[in-house]
């Protein structure tokens, strides 16, 4: 089980996995570089262990050393314990639920693994916003697509607030990272997919007249600001459209996604 | 046309409307007591005055006069022009596309008005998150249903946030507060709607059996953290959950009023 480690001491160095939580720039590097994310709460912490991420260590106020014990027995990582005023400072915010884990990050599949082994995905390009991301991937488990793709620029899954939003989905949903964007079409042919990306192009198909039958689909949608990129726009197999009322041309990109996996979900 | 007057006295009495803009809280007393709202950017400002809400006046940086002036000409609200970091200073965030105007918070039509003039609608029960009620207001919008009923605790539609995410259809989308909150069920059912409460509950049908030939139909839905109230979950003429893969239980609640709208959208 692990060892219980009060600290006093915030310079101590096995805490600086945890500092800085506020500086999302300085956070990313940091937890690439050291190859290592974060849970944070209760609930997240007990999902991102369950589902297999090797902790290597955890950082929590006393009052949640019971709560969390049964996942404590299950490692032995470290787990160091100071009062909430410390991990507030030490972190520089307010921990929700005053627990924390670090854990390593793990090893992507490619993604011809994820593809081989899925129906229906959903390819996101460029999405920068954390909660866009999280929420699709709880879009995604949710309504039985398979799994994600993403693109180079797109924001990580496992950072903290892509994490929560996704209700931990991004710690079971098979996801992976396309390093040749610009070949990921072709990618995605050899693997047998009917494309389908996510456009207002004016031959776009609406969404409820896309086939039902399709073998292996994959949604492709495009960032927040400009949609998708015209390499992506004009390579896909289909364009769709969600058929939208006057005077608004779209819905927003986590809503885009929810509607067309419904409505293209397996059945 | 709108007189411009150039200011460099942030204690200006004159700029009372635009103090303190970091602080929800206190923002959201202040518009209430003061009759007002703001609108920012823009776009915003330019879709505010356009869709018929009132200016009181306008807050600029000199860049933004030329492009606002067509808006300008169609009123006789005062412009006020101070400096971009003056603008910051003031208001105490950066100002996105340093423009701002403050409107008269328009009368709301009562909430049978609303319902009598509709046959789709969204009635939500305390949300509290100004993004979500703003995502369910452009969902709403964009997917052609009619209106929105709020309950009395929910977030402000015509807060800053809630407008921007909206993309602006607080503006022409109706809507309206219930008081009788209690009696809200009641109200609906003498408007002749059929309720479906949007909820996890045992006896609940999957959305893609709902009905498609319901005359006028509500779709209701809780908050963020505890869904639907027993009243209203009890009270609702059917109960309708959109089926979930394993693992996950729910979408986030902006996401589920997209899809059930999408699923249940007038056709």
């Amino acid at each position: 089980m692990a060892q219980i480690v009060r600290l006093d001491d915030l310079d101590d160095p096995r805490l600086r996995d945890y500092t800085d939580l506020r500086d999302v720039q300085l956070r990313l590097r940091l937890e690439s570089e050291r190859g290592l994310f974060l849970a944070e709460g209760e609930k997240v912490v007990r999902r991102a262990v369950e589902s297999g991420h090797r902790p290597r260590s955890f950082l929590m106020s006393p009052r949640w050393l019971e709560g969390l014990a049964d996942v404590l027995d299950t490692t032995d990582a470290p787990c160091f314990v100071l009062d909430d005023a410390s991990i507030e400072r030490l972190t520089g915010f307010h921990v929700h639920r005053g627990s924390l884990a670090a854990l390593e990050r793990p090893d992507l599949p490619t993604p011809r693994e994820v593809l081989d082994a899925a129906r229906r995905v959903v390819i996101i390009e460029d999405l920068v916003d954390h909660t866009n991301v999280g929420a699709i991937f709880r879009s995604v488990a949710a309504l039985g697509f398979d799994a994600v793709l993403l693109s180079p620029r797109c924001a990580d899954p496992l950072y903290r607030r892509a994490i929560k939003v996704s209700m931990g989905s991004v710690f079971w949903l098979p996801y992976a990272r396309v390093d040749d964007w610009y070949g990921a079409p072709q990618l995605l042919r050899d693997a047998g997919y009917t494309t389908y990306a996510m456009t207002l192009a004016d031959d776009s198909v609406p969404l409820d007249e896309v086939p039902r039958d399709v073998e292996r689909l994959a949604l492709v949608v495009g960032s927040e600001g400009h949609g998708l990129t015209p390499h992506w726009e004009q390579q896909a197999d289909h364009r769709v459209t969600i058929p939208m009322a006057a005077d608004i041309d779209s819905l927003n990109v986590a809503s885009s996604v929810a509607v067309a996996c419904w409505e293209l979900r397996p059945r």
